[in-house]
């Protein structure tokens, strides 16, 4: 295992003190529970915005908190699910009066120890909506999940909800912007090497020197085919079909197109994979009329890519390009 | 050789032509010769900058164009300098009238080529000042170059000059701020894994799986050691001393801190690498009071970091706050 750490099992708790050192004008970092929170949380009156999940999978979700996305994150151990008391304090210290929504990938420990947060949250007199993410096309069930993934959709959710709570809307409606999301968003991945958490310090699977994986999840977990390693074209084809079938996507659509890197592919690999699927889209008389091209939602170091393609309005499209400030998405502040 | 990639020789053209699909609203993109520039090139009575080297790096620095940096980018093949024909057009094409800066990485066919570009152009009446950087402390001489090679400071002084450049100043003034950075700004990086450029197939060099090199280039030149694989804490030990002592930085000063990625190293091990630089410094009384940190100036998918420290003043900060507006950095616009 090659990786530029201390300990295996201080790797979490060290790139939060990273993180604090670097960011902490704007972002408030604890330990006892892990929590990545907005410098100036709670905003009164505003809809409070948190997520989380296992680390591994930066920038996501710590580097979206900030303004105009989330006012908190979670991170778990890698690949493990935060705890709901991670989720609770992080809940009481964004809400500033209009409630939170909590955005849930869905994977079944997040989900139970979201939903366990959220009612302890209730509990406490803080009004609390979740949203599921399962905008994972590739697989039905899979090791983590009963239903589908939650995956890149759950990145654009996190801007979009983020810039509608800075307007000051409400809880239900951004809830209900949230939902809209997942629901015209599709996603699917694939790897072309594994990746190693710190703590096993072997890979994850294998893959051998000639193979992919087609339709894999963000924890190396099994995909639809197992195949010869293609040309970027044709892993294009083979997410970008199964991404614009299902939804389905049609002729005259506008789109935001996501090319996300997995964490180990340069951004050169990537702009070839998006010249492909701008072609593909083309093709099916879809246009791309927003896009984000790089590693946002990880898995370690492994090299490989995922393609969200979301269903574009003028209402998305204004949220959208709100102004964010974050780590890793800013822009217009 | 596992990348997504169609062919070869069609990387860097089709990684182009990416870029014009996703940034076409504020790039033009040219093939023969290969340029990136801003869409609105020449920008009447702005100093123009360009830069240029091979490609691999991304997004230095075809990523680094549009307001507020570079107005133009040169991209070679993998590794291979640009030619002095695409130097040339890029200089003629942001021409505004008060000159052109050539901002160039010290490597000999970068340094010879900017160099004829910049003949040629004069003959054509332009003003040319042309900057190169060095900033590497690892080696005297090297594979590519004679002298120290030019690396991560590129990027700071493309931002700070290309800031200068916008509220405009002088070439002459552009130029002594560029030399400015360069002076006060030092280097080194270290690489876990060796990079396969897709023309070879077969990794630049080997590395045994519990070793790594220290002081390494950005195309995998050889670097000051290769050593056992070490902590987080140990390699940054090893390149922050060399770099605070070569400049030497001091007790009292202010820097910005730049930790970078090779290309396959994931944000969450660069997070950690930044805390144990913070302590570093910290430790001998230099205050970090801006950073950056991600994968900027990369080898492909090596994994790996360097980090770049630039003395700070506050005109210096000042134009590093400045607003700007690429693919790859973003803020205030």
């Amino acid at each position: 295992m090659k990786k530029l750490i201390n300990a295996p099992d201080a790797v979490v708790k060290e790139a939060l003190e990273g993180m604090e050192a670097a960011h902490g004008d704007r972002l408030k970092i604890t330990y006892e529970p892990a929590m990545i929170v907005r410098a100036d949380a709670p905003v009164q009156g505003k809809v409070g915005i948190i997520s989380g999940g296992g680390s591994g999978h930066e920038p996501m979700h710590g580097g979206f908190v900030g303004r105009g996305m989330l006012d908190a994150a979670c991170p778990g151990e890698v690949f493990t699910s935060p705890t709901p008391d991670q989720m609770l304090e992080a809940t009481k210290a964004v809400d500033g009066g209009a409630g939170v929504l909590h955005i849930v990938k869905n994977y079944t420990g997040d989900v139970l120890n979201f939903e366990m947060a959220a009612d302890l949250a209730k509990g406490e007199g803080i009004e609390v909506e979740a949203v599921v993410t399962n905008d994972d096309v590739a697989v039905q069930d899979s090791l983590y999940t009963a239903g589908r993934r939650g995956v890149g959709i759950t990145v654009i959710a996190e801007k979009i909800c983020g810039a509608a709570a800075e307007e000051g809307k409400s809880l239900a409606e951004v809830a209900e912007l949230c939902r809209q999301v997942n629901g015209q968003g599709r996603t699917m991945g694939m790897a072309l090497t594994a990746c190693t958490t710190p703590a096993a310090g072997t890979p994850s699977f294998d893959l051998g020197p000639e193979e992919m994986e087609i339709g894999i999840g963000i924890h190396g977990e099994p995909g639809r085919f197992r195949e010869p390693l293609g040309s970027a074209a044709q892993v294009v084809e083979r997410l970008a079909t199964a991404v614009v079938e299902d939804l389905p996507y049609q002729s005259g659509d506008n789109v935001l197109a996501f090319v996300n890197g997995m964490g180990g592919t340069p951004l050169i690999e990537l702009y070839v994979v998006y010249r492909e699927l701008h072609k593909f889209l083309d093709g099916r008389g879809i246009s791309i009329t927003r896009n984000l091209i790089g590693n946002y939602i990880t898995s370690l170091e492994m090299a490989g890519c995922s393609i969200t393609l979301l269903k574009l309005d003028d209402e998305l499209t204004r949220l959208w390009d709100a102004p964010v400030d974050t780590p890793a998405l800013r822009w217009g502040a």
